[in-house]
């Protein structure tokens, strides 16, 4: 089968099935040159692009279906960080060999996460490579001057997370536990992000451990935080685990595709009533004046080794 | 170095530095879960992703100076071949270990393409693996409705290829020939893309070989096309070759990243007038009722193989 017939059979017929209602927008999609978006009034764009290599950012033996799932994930929890409405998505992929049912098990579970928010693909490439490698594109709107980036947080606002952290490194060195499905199909926050615009004053997903990432937002807004170490939120899973190294797969582990914001503390009682438990979010800290991330634990200032994951440590 | 220094160092840096004007509707670039842009008004996005693996893209000795070169040139191609303005860039960049002067030319290869159309690097990603491969993510702007399709070619329009055709195959073969450059330096024809949108019917770029990537406007545009074996647009180098080595080159060779187009010859003409010298462009046959492409030599049909380049045989 040559690169034409796999991309019409796997991705251009499974992305025109996957489209409940006519194409919002797209004026072409895959199959020429380039895709063609008419952007929508008053609109901004967002646009964000991540690689996944096989054996770095996933384990070589997770199924394919876990595999295109996590590649489309990553790319929308991007989006939805920016506080913006995931739109379409372009998939380049390096494949060692053509597998029919591989590629069939990859694209379903691919589209089975762009489907809830209608993400359409609209583009991409197919190349033969010696290493799986999926590079995804994934583009939002946001309504113009609303996006939530990492350098609005102020002294005051609240910090906090939504859903629990540390569960997918915990999965990584714990096979088949009860969060093995936090690492392999982790849930991009797209409806929380959304709903968070307008709200939160600075906000990241969590992808290379919470203290790392909040460290982004401190960095980019010249303010430093405190946050309370029995604060985090932390699975039922999680919780069976000696409180130390709970801690430190919470602050320092990966993966999570949770969302990390600050807001004012006003403005959070006001999401409260809005969005009354449409969303599980934990107040953790707070942010300060100064520069930097202080753990404390009962009242008193908490030491522990913060690193994070390093892509090229 | 981590990642996050590496990016900053070669990459957002670079990008700041590349740009000799204030970023033109780039909101915010690298350094956020995403990049947002404006749309500029009565516009429609244009976008497109394409992935070099070394060893299959290019050889693997390639210098990254040129690496980083045709990694912005294949994507920008794409945009020219859509008749769009190109406007900015994502790299995704996955790499076996961080060499700085590796890292130094690659980026200034790549901003060099990207220079004389001031396309702008917003975002992308940096990741470690066994295997150097690059996705680049390009954007484009064109007019409402003026974006030149695959589909638009009706019997009698002319079909034209511009400067060129054959040679980059022909460096692929012949290491250090006078046509070196095409292989390893393709000049995307953004100029002649946009000059192109209101004239042409239809347009795609060279990549696997024009009678495979011509075949693809024949089959959007449910049309036919004869072409002139002796009009086929050689350089010097292949026009030294037997005839019959030289038109195999010149139609099924990749990686020219030329444009391939049909016009009609009442617009020609007009382009013609229009444009005076500006472009070197050939007409090579014109487009009739039915399927599929004909060879001509001497005003009697002519048969050769045209297996062009298959990413998946």
């Amino acid at each position: 089968m040559n690169e034409f017939a796999l991309i019409q059979h796997y991705f251009k017929h499974a992305a025109l099935a996957a489209q409940n209602e006519p194409a919002n927008g797209v004026v072409l999609g895959i199959g020429d040159d380039a895709a063609i978006v008419q952007p929508p009034a008053n609109q901004q764009l967002v646009i964000t692009s991540d690689t996944l290599v096989a054996g770095r950012h996933f384990p070589e033996n997770t199924a394919a279906h876990a595999i295109g799932w996590k590649s489309a994930a990553v790319n929308l929890s991007d989006i939805a960080a920016m506080g913006a409405r995931p739109y379409a998505v372009l998939l380049a992929i390096s494949l060692p060999q053509v597998d029919p049912d591989w590629l069939a098990q990859f694209s379903q579970g691919f589209f089975a996460c762009c489907a809830p928010e209608q993400v359409q693909l609209i583009g991409g490439d197919t190349t033969r490579s010696n290493l799986l490698s999926i590079t995804v594109t994934a583009l939002g709107w946001v309504e113009q001057g609303k996006a939530i980036r990492r350098d609005g947080a102020k002294p005051g606002d609240l910090v906090l997370v939504s859903n629990t952290v540390g569960d997918a490194a915990y999965a990584l060195h714990q096979p088949n536990s009860d969060v093995q499905a936090r690492l392999d199909y982790p849930q991009p926050q797209n409806r929380l992000g959304m709903a968070l615009s307008g709200y939160a004053s600075s906000m990241l997903d969590v992808s290379d451990g919470l203290a790392q990432d909040l460290g982004h937002i401190l960095a980019a807004s010249h303010v430093a935080a405190t946050v309370q170490l029995e604060n985090l939120p932390l699975s039922s899973t999680l919780q069976q685990l000696p409180a130390q190294q709970a801690w430190q797969l919470a602050l320092t582990g990966g993966d999570d595709y949770e969302l990390c914001f600050t807001m004012a503390p006003k403005r959070f009682d006001q999401f409260c009533q809005r969005y009354a438990g449409q969303f599980q979010l934990q107040v953790i800290g707070h942010i300060t004046q100064g520069t930097g991330l202080t753990l404390w634990h009962q009242q008193q200032p908490y030491d522990m080794n913060l690193q994070g994951y390093q892509h090229f440590d």
